[in-house]
């Protein structure tokens, strides 16, 4: 597995952090890609440390984004993307400088602070040519893939309804007080306008619209703040309009204690449901009209090609986060080798979340804030 | 089985009726009561043939509830109770004129058709001093005796957020149109202002404020009619907000492909949290801060007094909608034979859904159809 | 429901006992059968205040079983059947004399304490020609019918292999010493050569017969015996070689701390399994060669006129214990007013279990022990 | 993740093959080893070809498992390890030639064809003072780790019974006539005495003893040879006892249509019983006696150090196949690099599965079809 010759930069991740780990896995996963740069703390001294740790270069070790962009776009071996995995308020500035250096960029989700900060990234990448995925782990998973091939054919008919929730428990005691380093998550200079909504409920948007192609119209949010002491939700409930007359009903919370990390779907069609959970990632609940519940497990002969392309192992071999990620990383990586052969890739080949997406869920973020706010009905 | 001194009369539940075979073996399930009169139809030959098959003479069957009612009410031998298992708009009459000849009432819910009729009846029944049970179902489980106790006592702290959702899905396809004899639940002379809240949701409603006291403060909901030419909701999503600042968020429907009957309430404290399924109703779970989740098991010997004393069977032993059904009519009885032994009764010490849960319902249900005609919250 | 001509006289169930309140329960369920005389107890103290209670007429309170036999007889009222619940110890001379007396027969399993009674019951049942019915509970479940209806008609192929478990934890602890009613099941006086197999072994040997028809050629069995100063098993493994072939592997304990009430049976064949657990008694999994696993439930549409013939409520709403006993009971009075009019009851149509059924527990709870003893395998 | 200065070879694992590349994955998932040599077939050109595209160097491609031992053996860059993931028949020879010339090995289960040869392996791996680790992955999830540290450390009191099972459906069908390349499981002459128990049995064999320490004295088997032509076993029941008296009772399969990949432990003791289904991997269910069942998740703060020190993600991220395989990993590169710095490593220090485990798996494998072929228990 060492033959890749793509090469990347990472952004974040110094000690003690948890999904950098993840990512870099993920990314290297099948061989494919090389961490040759990183810059992964405001703390020099981490950075250099971690670096060595992870048997970097010394000189490819940097102490800001900003010269770890500038400097490599230089090297004749520069990287060809960087991965940005810090808090949310440095998704931001740290994609700019990339782009504006000619790196593709993956970057970890919610995609800015503000709306307008994401949809400068789009026009930016866009300008550059270049890509720009971002992490939303779900459309990973191979049987939601298979879950997208018959909603979108219309094996469920035409959609009425969808549930959707995502619920953690790790926020219902204030760890914030205890260091846990997660928890930057609660700070609203760190993490933007929401806690709850902006960390999973923007996966919980994301998977829905991956899955459906629904495209809200108009939302009633309420966004609880639980937790004494804090400035941003940590539950919220939201009600959707999408623009073909279905409706939806999504929950976030991180106060949920029984939850570990319980992201679950259901779509409601005129002919049949689907219902996937997270924590079960490798099977989907289908039920036709007047017909049992079918189990559907992912790798098995009976799922469509578009459900087993990204399959790793056979029916019954637990596959996880991880292997979600790597598949995110698969795409990303395929389409890169494309682009650097010279190929053009038309964005709606895609098999990964691009920067589209993280702005459409920087929009539905700040409509909840928003609506909750207003305490009332707004239009996206 | 046959000492019973207690008889009743049955008012609805002809030829065809599903749900009044279940109340009247409920309601003689240990030998406490009898069936001794009935007006099961509109139509007399309905009456008259059902009553033949049940064995009951022929001069204690009915054409109408009114002369049920005031015919029974001079006999020496006369019946202690009426229920009513008619279509709703049937409720109010029916449930008025037995108390007006001063018979106790068993009634189905929603209640009635409007608030009005349904403060009428709390009034009526205090007015004559005549117990009044409205059949919510769920609070005859054993194991949400338990819940309730556990969510009371503050076992799992102050409360911050419930979801509460009940799916079907047997109104996904147009059965009114096949002449499905429970498909007047669609038809809003019958069934009232509402389908899916008024049918399910009061359910919910109901168990919430069972289990965990909570009152609603306001509430915004949208109500959507999901199928071709109905006229009443056959799914909505509310969110609610109650007194103390907890939140809620409860999802009804009917057109739920692959729920059958699929009633779930989790409520989500400060320490610790309870969820259960009514398709499971024999088991709970429960969740303390930082703890497993835990499976309590119904009559196992860690429950709590109040959440064995309704208890039938040994843990394993599944008990069901027969079962809960008996445990509200055992409750009933247990305080008719009181009153009837010249005792009184305080309302606080009923172990069954009274009057005035009947009569929060119907609020609940109004005021969930004005929030969604609005658009907005409303006020309860 | 009081319209019932038939009626009954129980043996055993004095007060303390649980499983007789089942079976009064279940007979009386749909009104059509009424206990009329009683033999609850050898204390016959308790039989006159357990009379009391049930309102029986004090003349027919009995002292003994024989009495009540001889004396009911002779009664132009006499009762139509004897419901006999008793430990095992008493089974056989209860029926024995009850046959012999022209009533006909419910008794609980295991039949009899040895092989040789159970067919004398079996003979003499035959020749007085009297019904008998031994109180298998789980073929009244309406699911297990029509799991029958797949399996007999050939839907999962031919069989390979059946896994039958069933796991209690109530005698994990010596339950015995704590003067619980029901450990006179570790007494070999009053339940027989084995604990375990005897009680929960004779289930699953019935519904595995039930369901597939198999018929058992050989068996090598290990009774385990748990717990300190027991002189029965109360954990066995049995390995089975049916007369096709096929192979078997059962499981029963009531040390298995964790399982309240677990029956649990898997049939796989060449095109497909069934699955089905008692504790979720309302769904069946079925699963074909290369297919999802369905996941059927009770009262559904798609379901066989077999498995709906017994179906009381919609799918979604649970059935349980009672549910299933009165089915049985259903079954036995559809069969007894049958033979009341005159009518022939050919045995092929009975739908509750048989002596015959008895008999065959009998003969696999002996071959069980006569196999652990030798430490092989045995022909049946 | 490219700092990795232990290289290893891999024997097996061309084109087409799937379990290789988990192995591979899992050996680099942290990025301390990396392949540099391999013999992936028995066919040069696929050796080449698979080389290629791992980005191997020609001149470390080699024809024969001999030639790569002789080899590498010899070059200052050898490589540390081999990791044999061929047919059964080709793990001794393999095995045996790089012990020869000082490679430690990773070899997959089961170890050999016969006890001798894997008792030569251990003989050899000891004289020669290289580890030998085989590839039972389950000890490899964390929270199996913690289900050992609670049954050892007493917390389940004295262990009494043990269900095991494994249960697939792959071969429910003739699959190895459809060119299935993993269907050489059914051929004797690369899979050796037994199919389904060596197969899955071994897995079985090897996690009830990793958690239990339990040694079986005796047993006795069935092996079933389901599927037309066949002469190995497909199925199997084994009855266990243990030499503290404990009894098992075994199932294996891989002709269980409606089972994936279906590993279930149950062990249960005097005071509590555990309970862990592979496909389910990171939840433990645990119940004390007279308690309700706990639902343990891995990553939790309530675990063991032991059952955390190998967690990866927080609670809620599925953890699968790979990061199991990366565990064991994880654990041999740990003793590997102890090692290779010039500790000695005693061998009850090892937390991955070691050669004396193999040759259990191998013992246990053959006394199956010892007994099953004479029909009655033999003594282990």
């Amino acid at each position: 597995m060492s033959k890749s010759t793509i090469t990347y930069g990472l952004i974040g991740g110094g000690k003690g952090a948890f999904i950098s780990g993840v990512h870099r896995r993920a990314a290297e996963f099948d061989g494919r890609a090389r961490l040759a740069a990183g810059c992964f703390s405001r703390d020099f001294n981490n950075t250099l440390a971690t670096g060595a740790e992870l048997g970097l270069a010394r000189e490819r070790l940097y102490a800001s984004f900003d010269e770890l962009a500038a400097k490599e776009a230089k090297r004749p071996d520069k990287i060809d993307f960087v991965i940005i995995v810090t808090p949310n308020n440095a998704h931001f500035p740290a994609a700019k400088v990339a782009l504006e250096h000619g790196l593709h960029v993956v970057c970890d989700k919610p995609l800015t602070l503000t709306v307008e900060e994401a949809e400068e990234l789009e026009r930016l990448a866009r300008k550059q040519g270049l890509l720009f995925c971002v992490t939303y782990l779900n459309p990973g998973y191979p049987i939601i893939k298979h879950a997208r091939e018959l909603v979108r054919g219309g094996e469920i008919g035409r959609i009425r309804m969808v549930m959707g929730e995502y619920a953690q428990g790790w926020l219902a005691d204030l760890v914030e007080k205890t260091g846990l380093k997660v928890a930057w998550r609660t700070d609203p200079a760190q993490s933007g306008v929401s806690c709850s909504v902006g960390d999973v409920g923007s996966h919980l948007e994301n998977l829905v619209s991956y899955v459906t192609g629904l495209k809200i119209e108009e939302l009633c949010a309420r966004l609880d703040i639980f937790g004494e002491g804090r400035k941003l939700d940590t539950n919220a409930s939201i009600l959707v309009r999408y623009q073909d007359g279905a409706a939806g009903n999504y929950w976030t919370s991180q106060i949920a204690i029984g939850h570990d990390n319980d992201l679950r779907i259901r779509v409601f069609g005129t002919k049949g449901t689907i219902d996937w959970r997270q924590e079960e990632p490798n099977h989907l609940k289908l039920t036709y009209l007047n017909g049992p519940t079918q189990y559907l497990s992912k790798g098995s002969g009976y799922l469509s090609p578009a459900g087993l392309k990204y399959n790793r192992t056979p029916p019954g071999h637990p596959d996880g986060t991880y292997e979600a990620f790597a598949n995110i990383y698969a795409a990303f990586l395929n389409a890169l080798e494309r682009v650097k052969s010279g190929e053009r890739v038309d964005p709606a080949e895609l098999e990964y979340p691009d920067v589209a997406e993280g702005v459409a869920g920087m929009r539905f973020i700040h409509k909840c804030v928003e609506s909750s706010r207003a305490g009332r009905w707004v239009k996206l």
